[in-house]
């Protein structure tokens, strides 16, 4: 496969701008130089992938093909305006942050949103990763779609619209079940109980739901309406937090 | 194996009593009669197994050596107060009712809750359920913790306070997550997007918050403090249920 872009530059360092760039150093593909505020980030992470560092976005090399700009929301906008026009493409990997967020940047510019999650203590399957893609041309979006499909996922072209909802849902789907384990795993480690004895519950909870769909898979107490079981439960919660996303769900089943 | 019960009767036809039945019929268990409140679901589930329909408790045979009692919470106590004495043993399936709640039947009495979900549309493999077993005397509870490794899961000896908490992190683990992803694929189905695209952000969810444990795992707007995507997530969402969740999810993360 030819690649699609020969030189690129990675501006974050964060768990995002780490996976990504050393996915893309795995394959073949040449990272020159990265950027980050935190500069101790940025040199571990140059360390890992053979790039220098750069101190100031004004040191970019001019001959650059694409700079991949995976740093939180706020602080993409003040990166774009900085970076050389003489670059020919620059991206984003942000969910949630539109288009027309770099259109004050370069001739070409795009989206490539990795729909995964990413921590730099644990390796990813890349293969298995859907890149959300989106460009203001053709060309570039073409190329966007070689360069997921060269690194492994599948691409989706979507609107930054569409985009945002699958955001909204990945962060459902995502941040808010793991934050659901974790309020599992401190009511059974609070009580003395290993978390080995829900794991056959979750998986069976993914696969049922996956395979018949959450709407025919919906079991317990809040569908069931048993209000007795639900009082007895909330008065189990120690935090009112908890208690307040057990309300939450619960109203929310009943009212399907 | 020796089989701990030699002829069973199954009070219920729901998701719990007909998974458990066709389970202990096909262990090559002995289960002669079933009784529900609903005849024609007993029916069909006496028919699945080769068993007889019982219209009234008074006709249960006296010579069961077991009754598991897997109906709604609320109908245990009025349908214990009816099994017969002469029965040896008798158990109930619920996660959140005390063992106290059937003591007023039999001299053997003891709960008896795996902890999965059912439904009736799809089977699950026994040999990954873990039993929650409790009893009131020492025999009954060796007894019990034979019957779950004869059909397979592995048992664990709880007191009523310990199951119920177990129940209420089952409840989070499985009726909560699956609501989530209920709203997931609400979001995704509404905006004209395929279910498949979160298929692999949902594995890696599970996956790492196993490997690496939920504390470790969030990622996300809310733990990063990013309010400005929180809002425009709160103004996709239709439903006022589905933004008090939302609102809920992301007070509790942020207060860790």
């Amino acid at each position: 496969l030819n690649k699609p872009f020969s030189k690129i530059g990675i501006i974050g360092s964060g768990n995002v701008a780490t996976a990504l760039a050393i996915e893309l150093k795995a394959k073949g593909y040449n990272i020159t130089e990265i950027y980050s505020r935190k500069k101790a980030n940025a040199e571990i992470l140059a360390k890992k992938i053979g790039a220098r560092v750069i101190e100031d976005l004004a040191e970019l090399n001019p001959q650059l093909d694409l700079v991949i700009i995976a740093v939180t929301d706020d602080a993409i906008a003040p990166i774009v305006s900085k970076i050389k026009k003489t670059i020919k493409s620059i991206v984003h990997t942000s969910g949630s942050v539109a288009l027309s967020a770099i259109k004050k940047g370069n001739e070409n510019y795009g989206v490539f949103y990795p729909l995964q999650t990413f921590s730099k203590k644990r390796k990813v399957d890349f293969k298995k990763i859907p890149f959300c893609i989106e460009a203001n041309n053709a060309k570039l979006l073409r190329k966007l779609r070689l360069l997921a499909k060269s690194i492994g996922g599948e691409a989706f072209e979507l609107s930054s619209k569409q985009r945002l909802q699958v955001h909204l849902a990945a962060v459902i789907t995502n941040n808010f079940t793991n934050h659901l384990l974790h309020i599992s795993q401190f009511i059974l480690k609070r009580n003395g109980l290993p978390s080995k004895i829900l794991y056959p519950l979750l998986c069976e909870t993914i696969e049922k739901a996956v395979k018949i769909g959450p709407a025919k898979s919906q079991t317990g107490p809040a569908i069931r309406g048993d209000s007795s079981t639900i009082k007895k439960h909330l008065g189990l919660l120690p935090k009112a937090h908890q208690k307040d996303i057990y309300i939450a769900i619960t109203k929310s089943i009943q009212s399907l």
